[in-house]
């Protein structure tokens, strides 16, 4: 009775552009139910939309077809995609966005070929609304994936920065910064969770990880175990980027060291 | 037929973490119509969020249900709470968030202990998706607010700054600037509708209380009773923020004083 | 089945002001779908607001019922109004802002009068919430246009930039940045789709219109057709307004000079 809705995650903000695709989806699909997962992504930042992405897809429900657009290559020959994984269906650009949620473990992959389920004009600049979006809206309706073009194989893999792992230590770095100005790191916080350990960053040293923002009191700096699974680095009922000045949060390293037994 | 809505209000912006609520609910009650009142409060302010869902609350239908998540102590032992007030129902950290709108003269207030009602894992940082989230989802599919745990009476009380008031002056504070750039007084605007007044604050004086923004013309500082009923500095067509460089806004004394008739 | 939805424009931005409109238009149309087109306008641009509008609205579904709120003038003797045009109905104050969209070629113009369709009570700094949302909400529960007040045809127009076309050469001008940093100009690129062009603006000078955003590799600067048909004047993978450190946009002018063939 319910039909599963569409998500949208975006580096969009709160702009029309944003608004123009749940136009478009409210024209082509007027049943459909559209949720915002995201549209605060840093503008063109594919990493920060792809970990969003994979970290959230569980929160929703079965059957969910998500419009991920974070897009630099739009109206180059960079491909639209569809997948298919996991009971629900994401389309996007093939840049690497759908890459971590998807992309490795697709039951069906296929290129956005077949003109008919786009908007009749489509401009270089703006797919989200003239391909993604129509797209995810003629799915909804019942259009099948195999409709939307040939299945591909090839599908552009993304670069995650991966931490090093060594005998009692973890090299890593921050991923993006949250609304909070917490740094989220690309650490697995469970790979902390055995011993003591130490974080180090920028001259900082963080000793023991917190199993909660208030642990250590009000302006203490923590290091812990983030709704995402990863490790951040976070100021008790403040924030780490309006602290420390942080600029260029992409560039800080992060080190954790394990005490010895 | 058309049931009530959850409704939405956070420091969480426009980021995954407010979509990972929406998922949530979407996944448990997907039929639930969700509503965002704002996710705007400024991160961590618990009376912002308090007070902006007090004046709100009269602008939503009979029988909604709010989730409120301003929640700097998640994962220590605050408690969560659901009130029953005026007809409509809340959602949230016992930390004072939902004492204006209800905590005084709650009709109900339970404890949220069933863990049942709870997402399986439960993290020690997000208990908006984890907790508020799926009650608020299954109370709306109908679960007694009964069920979720043992009735209370000692929910936390809000400090929110009230303002002194002598005869013919009130020494009140700012609370919190708006979208706009406008300064939101903790002085009742009506208190000053009778005879005429003078507001003062950091060394500016303005005369008379305007009854629109824009009675004295473009770039004229003005004080008038905001849409919330709360004493307001604005700016016309204008920023007050910008205009006077505001960075610590709640650091401002703001005076009222009434001319000897 | 499916009513048509009503979406609102604003410069609320994600706050409960925006929040509030959507509470009352539950209150009152509770099967209303309701979709946010924007809230992102620049505080009291009615020229941004109405242009985004313009150029938003065909994204949209026929019977559409537009909010559109950027109201420096709340309160004061502006009046109110009901557009009806290209089969979509537009409700806001008559300060311009629903002129392009609508108001050369309205099919009926009404003067918001019947207090019978507003909030009991009306404030003189939120019409959004107390008349403009109401209204709609009336209308999309089947109130005729007619009923909100007496026809006008004297609907205050909107004074938007023109650019100034003389042979092989466009003088025009930046009207807003949007989320991405882009320059959105005055200047209809379809008039530069005929042979070689180069765009100047603030000592700079890019030859030729680029066909998308990364055409000319990361970082370069780069002129072309954005999503609404305007010149756009972009870094691709950046941000013009980071990179040149952009603070009035709108005392930008951009020239551009044909090639002599």
């Amino acid at each position: 009775l319910n039909k599963p809705p569409i998500v949208l995650l975006t580096d969009f903000g709160d702009s029309h552009y944003a608004g123009q695709l749940r136009g478009v989806i409210a024209t082509l699909a007027p049943g459909a139910v559209v949720i915002d997962l995201a549209h605060s992504i840093t503008p063109q930042d594919i990493v920060q939309g792809a970990l969003v992405l994979k970290e959230s897809v569980a929160a929703f429900p079965h059957g969910s077809i998500f419009v991920c657009v974070v897009d630099p290559g739009v109206g180059t020959t960079r491909r639209g995609l569809v997948l298919l994984s996991g009971g629900r269906v994401f389309v996007g650009p093939d840049n690497g966005i759908l890459y971590p949620v998807a992309g490795g473990r697709a039951d069906l992959a296929v290129e956005l070929a077949n003109e008919k389920y786009f908007r009749p004009v489509v401009s270089n600049t703006f797919h989200g609304r003239d391909i993604f979006s129509p797209v995810a809206a003629h799915l909804w309706n019942g259009v099948p994936v195999e409709s939307m073009g040939p299945a591909v194989s090839d599908i552009v893999p993304l670069d995650v920065p991966v931490p090093v792992v060594t005998e009692g230590r973890i090299d890593g770095r921050v991923l993006y910064t949250d609304r909070f100005g917490n740094l989220v790191t690309n650490i697995d916080a469970d790979a902390l969770s055995d011993g003591e350990w130490t974080v180090l960053f920028k001259g900082r040293r963080i000793k023991g990880i917190s199993g909660t923002y208030a642990d250590r009191g009000l302006g203490a700096l923590v290091a812990l175990k983030g709704s995402g699974g990863r490790l951040e680095i976070a100021v008790s009922g403040g924030s780490v980027v309006e602290r420390l000045h942080v600029k260029s949060p992409k560039s800080f390293r992060v080190r954790a060291i394990k005490r010895r037994g």
